[in-house]
C-alpha cells in the first residue's frame, strides 16, 4: 500500500518571493511547477526544477490561466481549443528545463482555475487530457479525485492519480466543500491526518453532512506556505508511516514493480 | 551545391495579424516560427506549427525577448543566464506543439535585438549555444554568418547554418550595413538575386565600400510580409534553380546523403 | 431632435494594426479610445488622441480587461471592486494624453467582454459608475439601452447615453440578440439605416420576434474595420440627415442650448 | 531649513508582496507610488493611495519601464519619444486614484532603470520632463541631484527636487559609486546620518576619493524593505530634528510661505 504526496513549487515570479520551497520539499515526493503563466519565470522554472531533482523527487508540469496579475485564480472564459494550446505549451516549456537538467517529467496538474473548472466542466478536461496525451502519453494527469479530468484522462488511456486533500472537507458528492463555506477548511493537524489516513486505507471520508462517503486516494495534496501546513504535512506523514503505507511517487512505484 | 532558405512565421497575437503567411511558404523550405515571448500565442503556434507540417518545411524555434509591445526588437539589458532561461523555455513550448503533431524541431534562430546583440556578444551567443546544446544537441543552430553566434554554436558540437540576406548590403567585415545608413536595404529583386548567387557560388559578397568579401552561405533569410519580398524570393528561386543549385532544408540534406 | 454616433479607436498595439482608424472618423461624432489594457499602448493613445482631436469629435476612454491576447472578448471573473478599480486605472491614463494635448474627456463606454457583463451585473455596472462617477462626476457613461450599466449610472447621477446599434438585432425584452444566433447581424445597409431611424424617431425597435420595442437612442455604436461597416454608417448619416435629425456629440449638444 | 524625506511604496502585485509599506511610512514626508508598469496594480495603487492619505505624506506618481517580471531594474532601448508617452500614461493612472480618494499629486520620480538611465542621457530626461509639464506643471521632478533630470526639468520651468541618498556613497564627480563597487553600500547608520547632515547644513559630501563635493539636497531617498533601512531612517531622523532641521515635503514648505 502506497501513496503519494504533492505540493505546488517555483511559484515565485522575478523579484517576486512566493512559497517556502525549500521548507515543504523534503516532505513531498512529487511537485508541480508553475510554467510561466499564473506563477513563474524561465529563471524561476530552472532553479525549481534543479531543486527537485536534487531532492529526489517527482517533477509535474503546473499549467494554469495567462494571468500573473491574478495567480491564475480568476475563471477566464476561454475555449476548450485554447484550454488544449494552452496546455501543450506549458508542459513544453517545463520538458525543455527537465531536459536540459537530465532529469523526466513524470505528471500534469493544472493550476487553480483551470483545475477548477476542469473538475466539472467535461470538455475543459477533455482538452487537458487530449493536451497531455498529444505531448506524452506516459505522462499521469493529476486531478481531483472521480472528477471530469480523472475521467477524461482515462478516456485517453492516461494513467491518472485521484487527488485528494488533507486540509479540506468533502461534500456527500465528493466534491469538496466551497471555500466559501464556514466548514471548507480544515486547520487541526490531528484531524487532517486522520482523514487522509481513513481515506487511504479504508477508501472513504466522512462529508460534513456526516455521511460515509467512497474516494480514491492516489495522490494528496499539500501545502507548505503556511505554518499549519507544515504542521498538517508532518502529521500526515508520520501517521501515513506509522501504518505501513509506503509514501513514494508514481515512477518509484513503477520501478518497484 | 545546396542551399536553405528561411523565413520567420506565425508572428500573429490573438485577434492581431501580421505576415502573410500563406503566400510566403510555398518558396521557403525553413521556417523560424514565433514562441510566444515577442509574437505568437499558442494558439498561433499550433495552427502554424500545422500549416508547416502540411507544406513539408522544416520547423525552428525562434526565440526573443519577452516584449510583445516591441515585437522583441528593442534591446533589453539582460544577463547570459537569463537568456539562456528564455531560450530553453521557448524552444520547449514550440517542440510540444511539434511532437503533439507528429514533427521534428531542425533549427533554432532567434529573433530581432536578440539575434543582433548575439551577433556581436559572445557571452549572449554563447548562452543561446548553450541552450540550444542542453535542449538538444541535434538542433541547428541558425546565426548571421561569421557572428559570434555561429562560433558559440561550433564550441558546444552544433551543427552551424550561416545566414545571409537577398535584400540587405554588407560592409567589408563581412557585418549587415546598419538600417539607419541610406545604402543598407536592396530593393532591386535581380541585383538582390544576384548577390545571392555570387554567395552561393563564389563564397564572396561585395561590400558598399567595393570590396569582395568572404562569405559562407548555408541558409537565405527572406521576408514575405512585402510584396516586394516576394518578388525577390521568386527572382532568388530562379536565378538558383538556373545555376543547379538546389532549394532545400538541412534535414532533406541529411536524408540524402 | 438630436444624435451621437461613436465608435471604437485606438485598438492598435505595437507593431500589430487592427481597424482603419483614418476611414471612419469623419462618420463620426465621439469616439472612444483603448486605454492599454485590451489594446491599445501609451504611444497609440496619444497618437488616437491627436487624431480625435484634429477631427474635432469627443473623447471617450474605452476601459476593458487586461487581456490583450484576448482583445478584451474574453470574460474574467473579477470582483466588482477590481471593476471599480481597473476602470479608474484606464480612465485616469487616458485623461493624461488628453489633458497633454490640450483637449477635453467627454464619456467612458466600456468594452468587449466587460461591457456585457456588466450590462447585466448589477453590481459590476455599479462599480463602473462609481469609477466614472469617482473620476469626475461630469464624464457621460455609455452603456447598452435601458441596460443595468444606465441604471448604475443614473443612481450616481452621472449622464448617461443610450447606446443602439445599427447592425445588430434586437430581442423583445429589448437585448441584442447574442451573436451566435443567425438573426444577429443586420448585414443590408438600407435596414440598418431604417432601424435606426425607427429608434430615433419613434423611440421603438422591431424585435426578431416581430414585436415593437420601446428604446432610447442618444448614441449609435458603429464598427468601422469592414466595408460593411462604412456603407451602413454611411445610409445611415444619410437617412438621419434627411429626416433632419442633427448627428452632434454631447457636448456640442450642451454648448448649442 | 527643512528637507523631505522619500520612499518607494505600493509595489506589490497580485498575490505576491513587496516591501513594508506600513512601517516605513511613519518616517517619511512624501510616497513615490508604483503606477503598474514595473510594479504595483490598480488594486494596490487604490489602497496605497489610501495609505498615503491617511498618513498625510505627499503622494508621487513612480513611473517604470513597462517589465514586471524585471521590477523594470532593466534597461530597455526605447524612444525618447516612447519614454514621453509612458510617463504620461502612469502619471494619469495614479493621478485617477488620487482625485478619486480626494487627495493631490505633489510629484514625479522615475524607477530603476528609467531614473539612471535619465540621469545622465538627456534626451531621455527631456521626455520625462515633458511629460510632466504636459499633464501637469506644477508637479515637481524628482531626479539624481545635479542630474540631467534636473536640468531638463528646470529647461520646462519645473520646481524640481534634488535627490540624495543615506545609504550611498558618492564619486568626486557627484555621482553615485556604482552598486558594482565594493564602497558603494553605507551599512552603518550613524556614518549615512552624518553623510545627510552635512549634505543638509554644509551643502558637500565626501567622495570615496576623499574629496568634498557640492551638493544640493532637496530629498533623502530611503528604502524600507530592509531592517537595515529602518535604522538609518531613524537615526536620519533623529540628527536631522537634533539639528533644528525641519523634516517636510515640498506642498507643506508651499503652505508655510
Amino acid at each position: 500500500m502506497s501513496i503519494d504526496i504533492n505540493c505546488d513549487l517555483g511559484e515565485s515570479y522575478g523579484a517576486y518571493r512566493i512559497g517556502n520551497d525549500e521548507a515543504i520539499i523534503p516532505f513531498v515526493t512529487s511537485v508541480n511547477i508553475a510554467c510561466g503563466f499564473h506563477a513563474g519565470d524561465p529563471t524561476t522554472m530552472r532553479k525549481t526544477v534543479s531543486l527537485a531533482l536534487e531532492n529526489n523527487v517527482a517533477i509535474g508540469a503546473h499549467p494554469g490561466f495567462h494571468d500573473v496579475l491574478g495567480f491564475g485564480r480568476r475563471e477566464i472564459n476561454i475555449s476548450a481549443s485554447e484550454v488544449f494550446d494552452l496546455v501543450v505549451y506549458q508542459i513544453g516549456a517545463l520538458e525543455a528545463f527537465v531536459k536540459a537538467e537530465g532529469g523526466t517529467v513524470q505528471h500534469v496538474k493544472p493550476h487553480g482555475a483551470l483545475y477548477n473548472m476542469a473538475t466539472k466542466d467535461s470538455q475543459l478536461a477533455d482538452a487537458i487530457a487530449k493536451a497531455v496525451y498529444k505531448v506524452n502519453p506516459e505522462y499521469i494527469l493529476f486531478g481531483l479525485a472521480s472528477s471530469e479530468m480523472i475521467r477524461a484522462g482515462k478516456r485517453y488511456g492516461l494513467q491518472t492519480a485521484n487527488e485528494v486533500f488533507a486540509d479540506r472537507t468533502y461534500q456527500s458528492d465528493g466534491s469538496l466543500t466551497p471555500r466559501i463555506q464556514e466548514q471548507a477548511l480544515i486547520h487541526d493537524a490531528d484531524q487532517a491526518a486522520k482523514q487522509i489516513l481513513q481515506m487511504v486505507k479504508e477508501k472513504t471520508v466522512v462529508s460534513v453532512q456526516g455521511e460515509e462517503v467512497s474516494i480514491q486516494a492516489d495522490t494528496i495534496c499539500i501545502h507548505g506556505d503556511s505554518n499549519n501546513g507544515l504542521s498538517i504535512v508532518k502529521k500526515v506523514t508520520s501517521i501515513l508511516l506509522q501504518s505501513n503505507i509506503n509514501i513514494q511517487n508514481f515512477l518509484s512505484t513503477k520501478q518497484a514493480k
